[in-house]
């Protein structure tokens, strides 16, 4: 029995709390930004509460179009309630144009399109540099059944249609993102982890401006500013595209 | 028009000539050898000679079992005429066990076994270092199509069963190794390049000493000797297992 308030694991962006209820942990978004493996180290002026409040606008967007997932309810600016979950130990990546590693890697030309979009899968360890990894290498190393392995598929591709529309409305370009997932206590695989300008990467649709951790990441310009504007670009999307407003954006 | 006996590519380990007939390429082995995407330089003596039979005797083998392939017949010890082929920029690995970089990227113990076995694909790429590539970047490069990839999934998987009989009766366990493809004249993915100590992992079946390119790469021993080992085995144990030895072994 964990006493509630236990700090249960503390990562780069987040720490998760135990509550009084075992089926409730409360998840607090923190300003601390790392990029590379955390070799660069900093922090982002109000972006525990930008990525809090934006990833609980969009989880529960997904939600409402069946998406099933970890969001109970935001209870702070920079804090929600999340169901507990076993986080699988598999980043799933979703491209819609390249940008980034994949750039360096296969020797693309950054913002080449890519459709249909590309679903990929890295194996969310450090010490190892999460590599990338197939189906057949996450069978070898047993992160996941091959059943797993096409919900985790499937899902993506349904979250990346839904996020690249909730997105446009925003006047942005969903370029790239990064999900996590974890089994409940049903065993059944659900989105969990954040969708946020610090797992996303998101361009002005109009001039191509970079608006995400690419900012922090290569100092292309203000990160506090840019998460500053996709939150009030989510928070203004908002209200047409979720039905309930309830326990969302203690700040509006 | 070629000139006959012009040079057409020269790569770490073969050069590759015309000859009289259009139809016809002469493949030269050499005794350079290289490591690390050719960081390590060195020459094995008898390593041309050694490649190009033990790789004639094995496409010979794979062709009577209905693997088609670009061997045509060995001409001299260190030289085979082959088909003339597009080769895809597709390097086709296949493991029975982990072993080399697969155990340093996924931090998997060197010898554990993999079965069913691995067969995976890296993007013929030196100036990217040759990355591991899945069969939707393959499709993003255009490097293949979705059916010439099925083709060298396969037939990789029906050659692994093939050779592992094979080295099994030469006391040698094949560990993994390095395939590639090219499509012929009429539109054919058939096996290429080599099959060798230099592109395959061969321990001793009964002491687990390495006979293959890890000795040159790793300073584990003596390479010629282990070449020569190879060969040994390979010249012993062709007449049970080839129907018809005519072109092959000038040597023998």
């Amino acid at each position: 029995m964990t006493e509630a308030g236990t700090l249960l694991y503390e990562g780069k962006a987040k720490r998760l709390f135990t509550t009084a209820d075992p089926t409730v942990l409360r998840s607090q978004f923190k300003d601390d930004a790392t990029a590379f493996n955390a070799e660069k180290k900093g922090q982002i002026e109000g972006k525990g509460v930008a990525n809090c409040t934006i990833a609980s606008y969009l989880f529960r967007y997904l939600e409402q179009r069946g998406v099933p997932n970890h969001f109970i309810v935001q209870t702070a600016p920079d804090e929600m309630q999340v169901q507990p979950v076993t986080i699988l130990k598999i980043e799933v990546i979703a491209r819609n144009r390249a940008a980034g590693s994949i750039c360096k890697t296969l020797g693309l030309e950054r913002g080449m399109d890519i459709e249909p979009p590309l679903v990929e899968f890295f194996y969310k360890n450090d010490d190892l540099g999460d590599p990338l990894i197939t189906s057949e290498r996450i069978r070898i190393l047993n992160l996941a059944t091959p059943a797993q392995v096409e919900v985790l598929r499937s899902q993506t591709l349904r979250i990346n249609r839904l996020l690249k529309d909730f997105f446009e409305r925003c006047q942005l370009q969903l370029v790239d993102f990064k999900l996590e997932f974890g089994v409940d206590s049903a065993g059944h695989v659900i989105l969990a982890d954040e969708i946020s300008p610090d797992t996303c990467r998101l361009w002005d649709l109009s001039d191509g401006r970079v608006l995400d951790k690419d900012l922090f990441r290569f100092d292309l310009g203000d990160p506090v500013a840019g998460y500053q504007e996709v939150l009030q670009r989510v928070r203004q999307a908002a209200p047409a595209l979720i039905d309930h407003l309830d326990g969302l954006d203690p700040n509006a």
